[in-house]
């Protein structure tokens, strides 16, 4: 998938109980989720008395430091690192979301969207209510406050049963931390040891980093409450059907994760190795968009015995405050990440693997670019099939009508980006890839079919515009 | 070769006459050569009049914004990226350095080090000259200032006739642009059109980036003055061997960039594919350590036909302000930045190529990770020889007590980083790679035999030592 | 009063409806306003749909520059500077403090300090409130919340009669103005118009600085809504005696303003007047502490005939960040804000004016230094009586224990200072200073009879420190 | 004088040898000196054998902290604090200016301004010298480079007989401290000892701060080294008249610094008295422009019988980013600094004393904010002669065309004012009040006649403007 256009994944989180480096832990595991949202991060600590927070707007390494880390003291630490895609880039919108309610400390980090946040909301404020933030994450602290005279495990049951739509959630109380799944289990979530302590975190990737065991995920529809008493699993819902979300394996995860019980980098290879299955393709050489097609491109070469070139350079330095060139300068941008070494490519048919087409605006740039470094003939396989419908629960694929492939037949796709044969992966190829049972996934942005009801404006920003 | 432990080249340098946006220009040049310096960017602009100067610690991304660049205005430009290893990381050491003298402003930025800097400093100072910075690249324009009575281009021909060492070199004045090298080239530096601009650059790479047409290199020992009346080429000096860095090749320069008359990406590519004639290991896969070993890992697997896998995922927002572990977390540092796809690895007997090891800390922390991830075995091959001697032209490798291979065999170094095998490239192959001959480069840093007299302790820092 | 130990007002408040410029105004109110509160300010303006809002740690000219005020669009804003003297500083306790609730944008602006806040905390929270901050204002808001169902007024009016204490507010909602005190008016507020727009503030020195006309006072108890329908009052409250603080005229302030129907420069005057009266004082020459003993100063010459001198010289570029000097050069910090005129001093006897003294200290360096600088004699009359009572109305004369006069003697306290002579104004003069009726004020910090019922520990933080 | 056209005095000089905190009292010594300049701030301190220099752009409170200070080591400090009026408002400009030449570090802070700069820095230059500021102190430094071979002492005395002008110094090495006063004595500077240290500053102010005592002032044409070998005194320059700035005593100086002999205060009072001896006027009540005429206003209350009131009051709280009112809101600028006590002035007949009108514009504006508090009549008596010529020698009164009283006669600019009447005091009296003789004085701002030669546009900023 390009750059620009990616889908945003909302976020990651992780937590730790019973460490006493907790804060410094969840800095390293947000460090390890980062490509799950690069805007807010934040860490939530507790010494078993004393609470501290700590949020700011930007990457893990630009909001905290060494002193800062040093003040989020105690054992039990939640973090989490957001992306959002417009305007809600406030402080404010941040995670872990922190109130303090009578002599409760609570804390929420949240992974997904909910499908019924307005109804809810609407009702609360009803009841006197006032909401702090825009997020729907706050509805389930605000129901949890509702419910909570009738004791802390009551209302978290209770505040989660009336949530519908996704959600990985870690929760924190100055002597608690919970781990949460909704039934569905639209997105991951794991459990892991290190030494006498315990890890949540939303892949396994993080558990790596800081030589955490991993135990198992964390199950569709559990609630996993970790206090002095140790760990206590509770399912309190009415069992469903999985819905796991196929474009974490496709895209979202790192490689190195292992999530919904399989290794991402080898589900990735595998697309490769089954894309070369269903195309072939005259071609001298074969090369990745780095990094984002990578696995599949090297599958599809093992597969296919094309010979593998990485024959498109990466600016490592490339700032986020990018300035643009002047009109007389255009098309500078692509090429200033990524550079083609035009000794390679000219006078060569190049075959390009790509994982996900969104928009098609950055793809286009850049085959221009790789055509006027001299190559003959550009050619590009997608591994996957064509997104065609928005994502309720928690990636933004903006709306329908940006995603290219809800408008245009796969010859107009080819025609606007300039390339002399386009392919996608089947969705039977896809499965098959994954080894697992289509049931088992949510499918709904390459099918449409839904899992949850919506009935909701479900935009993750329309409690904003409604105000 | 490893993160931490790179050598550091001091910079890279751009220039361009007769465009609009020559500060734009400037500021997309040096993104391109950003991977040559990142502690300080400077640029100096000129609109035949009024000389405009914006320095800054940092990224080009972080020291230039639109509203600087706006106030950048003219059709001349030159621009400068650094990187020091020390305590000289100083805003006044940034480059381009700019002075008005008499009516005159000018300007110089400089790639490479000299070697009779502190003999000429001690003659200047005792004349009465006070000296600004203990940059040597101050030393140029003191001279310059010295003898500019006799006229601009006599007085750069004397000054450049004054200096022994390495440099590349773009000076500006109100109204010219200067590309300079030294005899023995030992810097790369080219030379491109854009319409009716000319631009001068450390790599092509940066011509690439602004859609320059290549011209030709400057010549080793050429003097290229750009003003109103066009081009002017000066070769006032004896002509000498020429001893051009095969470390650019090896290491420094950017794989897309042509310099010394090749293309970096094939030369790599070549190393690999000797390196594979050279040793026979029995592996199950080979990985490169990103990015460094990319292009000899893909040729050594052309010619090998063992499988490549690109199983160390890396973290793309590795901030560099990065907060070490605590004493209970030691470790994750190596991790923070490259995880193992343990899935990939596990039970096999994995073949890493490297570009080159300096002082092996990072590798040998690396190893370990790797075969705590599940490898049977590790080997090793790095696709140059063993530096066993500094470098005095521009190239920081610190002292030769940090050089590994300056202080131990092959055999202890293997035994060090935790390898099962490891192998060097032999000089004989390397060159192969090049298809260049042996008298051309300056291979000084693995035979030491260094092209000019080295009388001084040129250590980059000597100057400030001595204070 | 010396600047140190000085009672810290927590804040002065400001509103404007009807106005294109509503923020600007705002900014500059607030600047008149600014000696009631110098650690944070914040403006919420409304165009009738949208609210925006801005706050900042600061002065008003470090939290607002031009894009800000540019950004707080249409004709309605509230505006607010607070103090406070602990850990509480921090952004969230800042104001106006602003809600979403439902469809209502609510923002309130709070001078004083309530008496009854834990209780009533408590009690909501209990109903499932979650409140957001610490202060006491919040109280207000979650109380309307509560009501809102019934109307604005009449939720209004039912908060309002739930909150015992001392208010004077700004309320704001994107389509009203709201001026309220409470019915003993402790804190002043005032009304007035500027072409067709009403204006509200805490002082008419605020109105001045905007050429605002002063219309009358808000009454004790009166509620003032300002909206599309024009200017409506209510008192929906039972008529209680006044309780005017008294430190506001002879301290807090600002000599042109008029408040509680007096000029507070004439007041002042008086109070010197009235001093002169009371106390005859053998003096070659009179000197105030500037400039908290101007007023009094003058007034005591005029009537004694003493020579006024201005002998202490203040250094008007003291920062807040000041450097504490070391341990071999204590007592710098006195002098660098006021250094005495040594030839004036050297052998004379001087007679100091001070408003009033809380804890002693400051005052006690000062007569120090001006001993030191050749004083012959020095005397001191403090224009009040001592202050004996904590405040809990909203003036932080901190506990107890940190009034010199709660635990000394006269003699005890010119002693500890180093005085030849010390005497305060006797209660009966300053009442006839005022020429007003004893029972209208509060007298509080001085006789320990206070108006309202304090069963709570009413200390401001005592909120957060229960938490 | 009105604050906005105040005439900028260049700066504001400090310097101690032999006190352990030396940086630290450099530090309180320019806090005391800030009214001398508040554009930037430096300290440069040795201990003996290292240097270390802060410089900063803004007040003396923000330039430095703590741990910056602590960073300034050693026994010897220099400290400068400096105005300027247009574009030169670099941080390159600041000073104390530092230079490594040789084995020599030479500090320089410097009050004054030379009148022969031009022609010497082109002299410099074109034998090589490189000036790195267009700051005339550079000169001196560039001079002592040139002799430096010589000798130090043989170095500085060179140097300083060559430029021409006004100059209070310090200077610094590794172990010497030096102050220098140029032949005329234009600005002041004083030496005092504090234990067994001495110290250099240009006011007694400075001293009293830190507690030190006078001992002299540096005489007209002395140079005064300190180092090991204790204080030594050079006279090296033929003697002439001095010619004492009298402006020091009208305007810049603080009222407790004793310059040129004399107390600051009591001279202020003396030219009030005398005004009161000069000019009769029937008015209710005098008034000082706090606190500029403070003192003028005191001697001719004192002298005249009239009531002294001080119905101005200034709000302390007035940034340096003032916002600017909208067109709407016009004037408002004029009362955010110093609002009338209406009640005081309302029918009245107000005197005004001002120490000096330059512009006249904002003496304007604030007479009409009088006149609309109600005054029934405007007097204003300025304590010093009308402003005719502008000062070459440090003070910025901006060029002859912005002196109102060069163009205008005095009912002119009473006319312009708004004023019901208007005087001067003559020179005569101003003589009279200083009980000097008129011969020691450069009264060029009131008569034209300029003590040295005035041949080059020395406008301060004519070296740039030339470039």
């Amino acid at each position: 998938m390009i750059m620009n256009s990616r889908p945003k994944e909302y976020c990651g989180i992780f937590g730790v109980y019973g460490h006493e480096d907790a804060a410094k832990l969840a800095y390293f595991g947000l460090y390890a989720l980062q490509h799950r949202g690069q805007e807010s991060a934040g860490i939530v600590s507790s010494d078993g008395r004393e609470v501290t927070q700590h949020l700011g707007m930007g990457l893990v390494s630009e909001v905290f430091d060494e002193p800062i880390l040093d003040s989020l003291k105690g054992h039990i630490a939640i973090g989490h690192v957001r992306y959002s895609t417009t305007g809600s880039s406030l402080l404010k919108n941040a995670q872990p979301f922190l109130v303090q309610h009578g002599g409760l400390n609570l804390a929420i980090g949240h992974n997904g969207n909910l499908v019924n946040t307005r109804s809810l909301r609407a009702r609360l404020e009803d009841e006197g209510h006032i909401f702090q933030s825009t997020m729907d994450s706050e509805i389930i602290i605000q129901l949890m406050a509702k419910y909570i005279r009738e004791g802390f495990e009551s209302a978290l049951i209770k505040a989660l049963g009336e949530v519908k739509g996704a959600y990985s959630l870690v929760i924190m109380t100055q002597n608690k931390l919970v781990g949460a799944r909704d039934p569905y289990g639209f997105r991951p979530l794991c459990l892991g040891s290190l030494n006498d302590s315990f890890v949540i975190a939303s892949e396994t990737c993080a558990l790596d980093l800081i030589e955490a065991q991993y135990i198992r995920d964390v199950e569709p529809g559990e609630i996993i409450i970790i206090d002095d008493n140790g760990i206590n699993s509770l399912k309190p819902f009415p069992k469903v059907r999985t819905a796991f979300c196929i474009f974490e394996y496709i895209y979202f995860a790192r490689p190195d994760s292992n999530i919904f019980g399989n290794n991402v980098y080898m589900i990735r290879k595998g697309q490769g190795r089954q894309l070369a299955r269903e195309y072939s393709v005259s071609a001298d050489l074969i090369m990745p968009f780095p990094d984002s097609g990578n696995c599949a491109a090297l599958g599809f070469a093992e597969e296919s015995k094309i010979l593998f070139e990485m024959g498109l350079i990466r600016n490592h330095y490339v700032g986020r405050t990018f300035i643009q060139p002047s009109q007389s300068m255009r098309e500078f941008g692509v090429r200033v990440k990524l550079n083609p070494v035009k000794h390679l490519l000219q006078g060569k048919r190049i075959l390009f693997i790509e994982d996900s087409i969104i928009r098609g605006t950055t793809t286009r740039s850049r085959i221009k670019s790789i055509r006027e470094a001299g190559a003959k003939e550009v050619h590009l396989l997608v591994s996957c099939p064509p997104h065609r419908f928005p994502c309720f629960y928690g990636i933004d694929f903006s709306t329908k009508g940006e995603l290219i492939a809800a408008q245009n037949s796969v010859e107009e796709i080819r025609d606007y980006i300039g390339l002399d044969s386009l392919g996608y992966l089947s969705l039977e190829g896809l499965l098959k890839a994954t080894r697992m049972k289509k049931e088992g996934f949510c499918l709904a942005c390459f099918d449409g079919n839904y899992p949850t009801e919506i009935t909701e404006t479900v935009s993750k920003y329309s409690l904003e515009r409604s105000d």
